[in-house]
């Protein structure tokens, strides 16, 4: 098998991010693919394409629709799904969180705890209060993992990533980077899976 | 099984319709539907939007994305494939023509030929000398064809179609509707097509 990891670009406040992010672990691992979780911002980049905020909440049709949409796919997939009260939620320290500790053992599952916190129990994910009880499942002293999420370091690095995903040609999330292949949407995340298992039953 | 059609609301320029033009006969008749083909025009719902482009000519990224995503989709489902020199066509007389024989027994293959004109065999849909002969293939007349496809009639019956694929909040194509469900996409087509058995096998 190759080296190569499949990773997994995501941003807490998508919404396609969210059954993405909760299925990935399981099929890159059924693809015996190495997973890096990869946190980025959206804003900077919708800011580029001219959009202050959510296509889904600028262009309404399109909004509907996804809500819908959301709501049939995580029903078909069996994923809990409350449409949030807020959208879309500022993602930004628990990015930073992701970003700073992306290769913790319990990097997956505080993913998962924050993507559940925001689409199934409708809670402001922005809020530390929020995020405390999440890290300290893992054995985490929240008040350090925090801390250190918020120091220039941590900063730095979640801008650096932000800017690797326009380098990489990530305009939305989430996104799957396989080698130079890029997948883009929860809908291609199998495809990109498949993608990387050509790859490692015929290395080039 | 219920009279209910699936309604697939395509537009000739647009390219992950073709695709899904492509299937969709196919895959209505394995679901035991009934299909109705329905071009509408996206130029009209694009400029509400604030778009006088294809979003994938004013947004680079995303373009360069959907044109390697298209490729990968073809070659996966073993559709022919060149990207068009000229994108988006003008496809507003093929549409005319789709929206005034849309019950004639002709019609898939009729869209199915102008779509692998367009995405294909690289040629100018918007020119009667091409579609001619996809036309003629079926036996009729093109100038009459076209001539019918040019009345007020037509094109009010097209204007009319768009201003409905609006009120039933349509943004992009390929979309299909199955009673009041919309999905959105190539993508969503065998979702669409289940979501039908399922309403076909437990009607309400």
């Amino acid at each position: 098998m190759r080296a190569m990891p499949v990773e997994f670009w995501f941003e807490f406040a998508s919404t396609y991010s969210y059954p993405a992010a909760m299925r990935v672990e399981g099929l890159a691992a059924q693809a015996g693919a190495k997973l890096q979780w990869c946190p980025f911002l959206l804003g900077p980049i919708f800011r580029e394409q001219g959009w202050d905020n959510s296509p889904f909440n600028i262009y309404p049709a399109k909004g509907r629709y996804m809500w819908r949409d959301l709501e049939r796919i995580c029903a078909r997939m069996g994923i809990p799904f409350h449409k949030p009260t807020v959208f879309p939620r500022n993602g930004l320290l628990a990015a930073r969180i992701a970003c700073q500790f992306a290769e913790a053992e319990w990097i997956g599952a505080f993913v998962r705890g924050v993507y559940t916190a925001n689409f199934a129990t409708d809670q402001d994910i922005s809020d530390p209060a929020i995020l405390e009880p999440i890290i300290e499942r893992f054995g985490e002293r929240a008040t350090t993992v925090i801390e250190r999420a918020e120091s220039s370091e941590a900063k730095a690095r979640l801008r650096e990533q932000t800017e690797l995903a326009t380098h990489f040609g990530i305009f939305g999330a989430p996104s799957v980077r396989v080698g130079d292949e890029l997948f883009w949407g929860n809908d291609r995340l199998e495809d990109a899976l498949a993608w990387y298992k050509r790859g490692a039953d015929h290395p080039a």
